[in-house]
């Protein structure tokens, strides 16, 4: 059946016949657009409209009338859905090519976008638990064949231009964990665990306990193995639930790449959570998630093919529904979004190179579905159509336990993932609680 | 005038004669709430009905009936009032017994807070002259007393414990240019520039040009003559004017301390401001100000006696309506709350030190709304019914010039200004004010 697919891709269509007046009049003006960002459009029969002088970064070659048309009607979804097929070829850097294409508009939203985003739906329990399935669920092995080391789903942290992929994720879990100041012996309510790297990395180096919520029934299973397989099932409890079901007080709740799919209509509900979790004397929080500089829903595609109910917020939204109403102060808050384009090209060309395993055993609609999102993404975060926050915040009447971001960087270059940090050798937690 | 004053303050008026029965009653109702944050009540008499067996932190003499009602029916206004005529006197640490009576209840607004917030009203470029003029042309000697060398009235940055409050300030100064990552020959605006401290210091350190807006007068004139002595004239124009006047594009924006002052009605001209004044390609800027973490007006005293206009903004306010709407995204936050505690505790301890000086030129109700406008805004950071956020942003289509913050902390420790040799002027106050 994938045999079947694949051979169809990448040759046009036979029965597709040359293009009519009106196909060359309608590619002409979706060329005069796209020449703007010096891409070219191809048709099926290899005319071009291009009258350029510049050389294009890339083309887009249509493999059909109804290919031209959803490219003209509906961009967002057709692009992905012609591109899944094969009926759209991209030649040239299929990265840049995006890129360029996102560039063509600021990703200032329409009203219909605000609209969309408005309706974007509540994602209750059930359909929470379907859509991290769908998703997560694709089996450990797809995800082990392009992520580090770790299975680090999520945006990584490059402290320099060359550091790998396998540290960068390291670095990512470390930098979480001093952001919250963890101490032996602390409490950790950790809201999405994916394949666990987080949660077993503050146990392993910080010396907490961690209780992890996750709906992915495949995601806690290896979570879960790889606890034992580490000595840490004592420190680290992995529950296959919603982090909705939380109870008890923590001294710190973290949630890594979660929130874009918890869905808008239910922030109050994580409000709600932190309110209830987060002890008030000393506790904190941190969320790290993918974001919108102004509301506007996911790429359609992405959103029907790949992550459905998935909605990155603003800053605003996390503010004003989730931090401010459980009594939050944020002490800090980075975008990342760079680090997220270069993990994303590191995913990319990893994914590359096992193209034919990916092919073969899920077949080529699937292997290109995910070439495009991967170099999408990248496109997304690069020009800021995307944002990745790291927030972090503590109720207001438990002081920050830390005077100044310095100790975050002080020993930067050697990170300390081999060993245990303790940020009172450098500033004792008294001096937050008298404040001064 | 002022010495007639000063003889009545200090001393109960004589004709108050003595509690009656209700005064008793209320005064027990007062204590009951202030006995939970161990702070006593004591009527004009003497008596108290404290019954703790815990010793109080401090205690509350009630010069008069009019002062016990004041304090019961409107707090918030009264306490200043009565405190500033010296009919309330406070016994014990001002500020330890504000920051107590700051925990009393959470920072948590009411919906009237909320209301009044939204209401918190327009303010019109003559009403802004009119109420910095009010504030800032106090008289630069007056300030001079009591801020630091370089005459810097807002939030300074301590690296370590032990910094003194001239260093602190440059330090700021310092962060601030950092975050902007300043490059010589770049031309910077600035809104709202005081004395003129940091657009002479990113000119001096940093090699910039720089456009700064003011209306107090006072200041203004008292800059041109500092950037005068020190041959800065060619690189940094201080312009009487308010910044809304601001025209031409420019490499950074930057206001440290006046957004407090712009008014939640007039935030979408500081959006227009920087959406027509920041390049998009490769400009950012920077907001440095007093906020909230949650809508709610300024202490009304304050704002009656010492800000007219005043309000402190959230960071949900100010990025819904003034950073996206002006298509910028927020690159870093960092919340300072507790760096302005300690500088307060620095101007509290020096305008204590000058309290005859200030005493004899300006009375003693000037000097003791002063002192408590100094020691309510210390408990207020301290306990987090304020925050100092420093945001920095960036037009979208401009990527951040920057790949981590780890160079802000890179040599932290060894400021890339010129470091006076300073005597330890500022002696820790005795409860700890720099006692970390």
């Amino acid at each position: 059946m994938s045999h079947d697919r694949t051979a169809t891709i990448g040759s046009h269509p036979e029965d597709t016949g040359r293009p009519r007046f009106l196909d060359l009049w309608l590619a002409a003006r979706l060329e005069r657009l796209l020449a703007t960002v010096d891409v070219r459009v191809q048709l099926w029969d290899g005319q071009s409209p291009w009258t350029s002088s510049r050389r294009p970064i890339g083309s887009l070659v249509l493999g059909d009338r109804c290919t031209l048309l959803g490219l003209i009607v509906n961009p967002e979804l057709w692009f992905g859905e012609a591109y899944t097929t094969g009926r759209l070829q991209v030649q040239g850097d299929l990265e840049r090519v995006l890129e360029a294409l996102y560039r063509l508009s600021a990703p200032i939203p329409s009203w219909w976008d605000r609209l969309r985003a408005h309706l974007a739906g509540a994602i209750t329990i059930s359909s929470a638990r379907r859509n991290a399935h769908r998703h997560y669920d694709l089996g450990n092995e797809f995800y082990r064949l392009w992520l580090d080391d770790q299975m680090v789903y999520s945006c990584a942290y490059f402290p320099e231009s060359t550091t790998s992929l396998d540290d960068a994720q390291r670095h990512k879990l470390d930098l979480v964990c001093r952001k919250l100041r963890l101490r032996p012996g602390e409490h950790v309510l950790e809201a999405g665990s994916g394949w666990g790297a987080l949660a077993l990395h503050m146990a392993r180096q910080h010396g907490v306990s961690v209780t992890a919520y996750n709906v992915s029934h495949e995601q806690v299973v290896y979570a879960r193995e790889r606890a034992a397989r580490e000595g840490l099932t004592s420190h680290v409890a992995f529950i296959e639930d919603d982090y909705r079901s939380a109870t008890g007080r923590f001294d710190a709740f973290v949630s890594v790449g979660m929130l874009e799919h918890v869905g808008r209509r239910r922030f109050h509900e994580l409000s709600e959570v932190l309110h209830r979790t987060v002890r008030r004397d000393g506790g904190r929080g941190l969320l790290h998630f993918i974001g919108r500089d102004t509301p506007r829903p996911l790429n359609a595609w992405i959103r029907r093919r790949i992550f459905p109910g998935a909605y990155p917020p603003t800053l605003t939204e996390v503010t004003a529904e989730i931090l401010s109403p459980s009594g939050m102060s944020v002490l800090d808050v980075e975008n990342l979004r760079l680090h997220y384009a270069r993990t994303l090209a590191h995913w990319g060309e990893q994914f590359g190179s096992v193209a034919d395993l990916v092919r073969a055993t899920y077949g080529e609609q699937f292997r290109r579905a995910w070439e495009l999102y991967l170099a999408g993404s990248e496109a997304s975060f690069a020009t800021g159509w995307l944002q990745l926050f790291q927030v972090l915040f503590a109720p207001v009447e438990s002081a920050p336990s830390f005077w100044t971001r310095a100790e975050l960087y002080a020993d930067h270059w050697s990170p300390s993932f081999t060993r245990h940090v303790t940020l009172d050798r450098w500033f004792p937690r008294s001096h937050g609680a008298t404040g001064r």
